[in-house]
């Protein structure tokens, strides 16, 4: 961690970018709206045409570079790296592949020069759409951007890749290669899995059933709509860390079949199996504090926000009309969930507010003829 | 399906309830609404005759009810509801435990009298807080309200449970004890364990690995955060049907664990176990179509809204005022998401509307300042 405070960022001049999908073509929008001069390079040259007209920055290769920025698919990267550290030896190297640890060791094996001028990086940011033509500036704002370094690199070439994230809006953290595959495997990755086999299921449940479907079953399953083939790559790419944290699912997933199969079909009034009990509580309860590490807005602990929950009618302009009152009684919101009801033409709207204010916002509600649950 | 219509429901004229926590005193209070002449029983006389203040209703024996609800906890449902049937010769019984196939079972296996009469029910409502004290009239509004019959029940007893829970807002769903079992199992408490397991992982990750903590996994694990007693309850009760979906969630599991196994650490730029690719897909795939049958708004199919994404800084005021200038708009907002980034001053603000009002909403805001995402 005190790493993050240690290299102070440097803006590079030049950036070369191989690779002009999203993210290379994303940047360069970025960079040449921060003034950064920008060359642009694609197996593709239609596409890498396509992508400089977007981004104001020029096709080219970069031979006055002091940054090279390979965002090619990740089944290239370790290659384009490699080339890169050999053509452009005064330059720094990055990456943005979703997987750190096994092009590190790809450049290890085949013995690429330059390596302290390699520096992995990879913005966590993306969208539904892909290709040069999605593009857009506001892209890694916000983001968190991995800069995934190790012992050897240069520090003068993390200050440089840092100072690329942080122009492009991005919020840089320095993880180890093997502890970014771990963290994205256990944040990302295993989620993603658990989402997929749940939402699995439902696909043979009768209408009737998947009617009765409620928030947390929408929640849970609501990245199972990802695209295969991408997350094939993603997770093929880190296999071995995903796995890992899949194995301790398992494990646990066991646990609880056995505990359930122990309780069998239970009569009501009887009390069997204690220790089975005991296995679904404590299950429940290491969710509990799992769930407790996430952290809140503004990467704090969840604050502790008053609820006020408000029924919205279907009727055209009720959202509209809430939050001009909301605005109108000069309180800010912190959080908002707009929550549907089965089958009904309304909804719960959940608005969060700071303790100290959520009397006054009921009131005030409450007055202009909204209804309100306790 | 078509028991849903054959069935018109009848408001009974007087209810008695036996059990006063948050469901039964919910239900007094909004039948008092309605109406309804409620009687309510405890097993504590004090909680009786609070739920009485509470709710409007009388501390009685219910003699001449015509329908009796028992909304015990659900280890004594059976017994009470035997009872019931035995003392309330006249009278339609029902319950609101949230499994149906075990209070049957145990109500054939002590050989209950009048079991044309008794009809289950569940209603899936229910908020953080237990007690007479937390009731509300609305609980069950917009909610569903499975009435698990079976061939034998009476259809007047259908009708009469029926009519109560429309009263009071919910909505109707007939469905057979055993399908009723699978579909909670499924749609609610299999996600609740996904959901558990999955944060637990969180539980030992340094703090820099759950910094990166995106909107999927904040999703994936929102329930995990639930209560173990309630949920030790629950998934007891349902332990068969829980037992029979996560078998195969298991097996699925198991399908991924190999497939990523077989990858191993694996170099880019070659392409080994073309089939642990395909089993990965497959298990992304499958998911995607167990998601599309979750019924989006109104209980239809997800409708193709248009998004549109503002930026919101953290300056107090900001969703107000932006809501103020949506309603200025004149546009009826569908849906709304406010995500939160890692570590920065704002959020990502995603508003649905209908595709043909999106244009103008996108231009409206950007006359007004606000900062919008492709």
């Amino acid at each position: 961690m005190s790493r993050r405070l240690a290299i102070p960022g440097r803006v590079p001049q030049r950036v070369h970018i191989v690779g002009t999908g999203l993210i290379g073509t994303s940047l360069a929008v970025a960079l040449a709206q921060q003034a950064v001069a920008v060359t642009l390079a694609d197996a593709s040259p239609t596409t890498a045409a396509l992508a400089a007209d977007l981004s104001g920055g020029t096709v080219g290769d970069g031979a006055d570079a002091d940054l090279v920025v390979v965002a090619t698919p990740p089944d290239v990267t370790a290659a384009v790296v490699a080339a890169a550290l050999a053509r452009h030896t005064g330059a720094v190297v990055t990456d943005v592949a979703s997987v750190k640890g096994v092009v590190r060791a790809e450049l290890q094996a085949v013995g690429a020069p330059g390596l302290v001028r390699y520096v992995g990086g990879h913005p966590m940011a993306g969208r539904e759409r892909s290709g040069a033509i999605s593009a857009r500036a506001d892209l890694f704002e916000g983001r968190p951007w991995v800069i995934a370094a190790v012992e050897d690199t240069a520090p003068a070439a993390v200050a440089l890749v840092k100072g690329m994230a942080e122009a492009v809006g991005a919020v840089v953290a320095l993880l180890e290669p093997a502890e970014h595959d771990a963290a994205v495997a256990a944040v990302s990755h295993v989620p993603q899995i658990a989402a997929s086999l749940v939402a699995a299921r439902l696909a043979d449940l009768p209408d009737t059933a998947v009617a009765l479907s409620g928030q947390g079953v929408r929640d849970v399953t609501r990245i199972a709509a990802s695209d295969p083939q991408l997350w094939t790559q993603i997770l093929a790419g880190n296999a071995p860390a995903v796995a890992r944290v899949l194995r301790a699912v398992a494990a646990d997933l066991a646990g609880v079949i056995d505990a359930l199969e122990a309780l069998g079909p239970e009569p009501t009034g009887s009390v069997p199996a204690p220790g089975a009990r005991a296995a679904l509580a404590g299950a429940i309860q290491a969710g509990n504090a799992g769930h407790a590490r996430i952290p809140g807005k503004h990467g704090a602990a969840p604050t502790a926000y008053a609820k006020v929950v408000v029924l919205i009618s279907d009727r055209p302009g009720q959202l509209g009309r809430l939050f001009q009152d909301v605005a109108d009684a000069g309180i800010n919101l912190e959080e908002l969930v707009l929550e549907h009801s089965l089958g009904a033409q309304f909804g719960m709207l959940e608005l969060s507010v700071l303790p100290s204010v959520a009397a006054e916002l009921r009131a005030e509600l409450s007055r202009k003829g909204w209804r309100l649950h306790a």
